[in-house]
């Protein structure tokens, strides 16, 4: 890993830390096992090159995220930990209804009712 | 149309020309062309049922059903529009390129490609 | 909730107890935990202002929505659901079987697939 | 091309001609300019051995056609198509109208415009 | 089933066998408890008419269908069989990977992370 | 720019120029003209991270990125640049219309139609 390389990782992880604390060592040893090269290539993009960019604080930017995802309705697994990571910075419970209502309207009512069944797993374990 | 109904609408022709200045001629005649009932089912629905409700603000509401067309791809004419109603509703040029930046981590390069074509149109216009 | 709404949300929850007998308290409460207006905005939307519609009868509706949800491939549990839904209104095994093949040409050949298994166990639970 | 072969593309191209009168050499020409296999695979697969099935009539495999195309939205010109195809088989401007509000239920309202959109061409024609 | 039917069906199940060896009686069985005529539709169609064509050899036309696959991102179970039909026919573990990295940039990344799950399980199973 | 992203972004562009000679000045102030970033963060994670990458050789990466855009569906221009990217870099005309075949099988039949119209421009290009 370049050393240009290695500041790009580990201010992404930095970030991946701040959406979920804790996640970090499972998220990258996902990554690891599958390619090396995988955590740099993936989370320095996602993360360092655009989610930690100026210009929309976090909070928003996970709002955003939230939207697209439910919207998609192709990875429920990233919904579930984006929901998670936005509660963790400062989205509230409300937030999240609004966007998965919304939801509704651009991308259907079957789309907004699989993000329900997400936004309920993160709700009950913030409630227990 | 039910009195219900008839409050229903107004309010969210009310949203509309909130969204863009003008554009609610335009956007009846064209679903009352399809159906007489065509404006109350979606817009009522859109705007009134969803959109006007409490909890987030029209403009980050704007900045999400951004980032959720972006990210499915499926209708830029739609995009185009609310890009512009954004924009008309507090949205800075500077956040739009941030959502759509953010549209090539979740949905991929050519999403973002394609909004990006969408964008430059409602830039120039403002602009100009 | 506003008198017009009950109503609205009272011939939703009628119709989805037409789809399926017994559902509505399993649904209402999913919605409910998520938020009070959640049934009201979801499905008075779906089932009110829209399915319950005149124009086209209610079993051709629900293969209209099989053959939806089969073709987008984001929903298998609403895709279940609607099967069932469709058996209880007179769609036949055999209709079921056309339309997943259909979705083959328009979505592809994983698309039919996956409603295959979906379908695979509402058939089951008939034969039962 | 195999006897059995030419069977299947002969029985696809006469259902192509009741989808739309006319149609026949346009489309033919499209796909032999690309590879002189391409209407048998892609015709011969979609007409021949799917919608050609017993089991739903063709008007009610029209409306399936012009559901799964609005919902996915990927397809304009060949919903267009399939929309002009389902009027030329017995389905009403009603019944069109009401396929596409319910779209807007199960893949959201954009993919209703869409599909008004290429609806309201067809319905000029037909009204010319 | 006609003879040039069995004989279709025949040489797909073929094929079948070369992806997966010992899947041909699980595949079938699935399918026929659905419908009689779904392995002929489903598996002439994909395997006889199209896979089977000559031109791509079956090694990169299994790549190919990881890619887009891993790019739908809409069939996770048809997925994981193609990354380990792909890998039956000399599709190394290095070239998945790159597959999947490649499928971030075009379709984003939570389907690149969805994909690495898939490809996961089935590279456990190559090395145990 | 930094020193490093200068690089990244040499070595993307470099790469473009591979995929389409003389692009590169049309590409770039499409981009520029967006954000002074956007050339960086879309080409610099595209071509520099993922298709420079060894592992797979370029034809076939190419083969891979049609095989995905025709699936999605959702970015006509992006399809059939890489059509043409992929012809410049030895795939060959017959290739190009086993891919487009093969989507009919894992997108449909309406996916392969779209792709072909794509095609069919840049095969009249390469024969004129």
């Amino acid at each position: 890993m370049s050393e240009a390389g290695s500041i790009r990782l580990t201010k992404a992880l930095a970030l991946l830390e701040r959406l979920e604390r804790g996640a970090l060592p499972r998220v990258v040893a996902n990554l690891d096992e599958f390619h090396p090269d995988a955590a740099e290539v993936l989370l320095g993009f996602s993360f360092h090159d655009v989610v930690l960019r100026e210009g929309i604080d976090l909070k928003t930017r996970e709002m955003l995220t939230v939207a697209m995802l439910s919207a998609m309705g192709t990875a429920p697994g990233q919904l579930e930990f984006h929901i998670r990571a936005a509660m963790n910075n400062d989205v509230t419970r409300s937030e999240i209804v609004e966007i998965i209502l919304q939801t509704a309207v651009y991308a259907g009512v079957p789309a907004a009712m699989n993000a329900i069944f997400e936004a309920k797993k993160v709700f009950a374990e913030a409630a227990s």
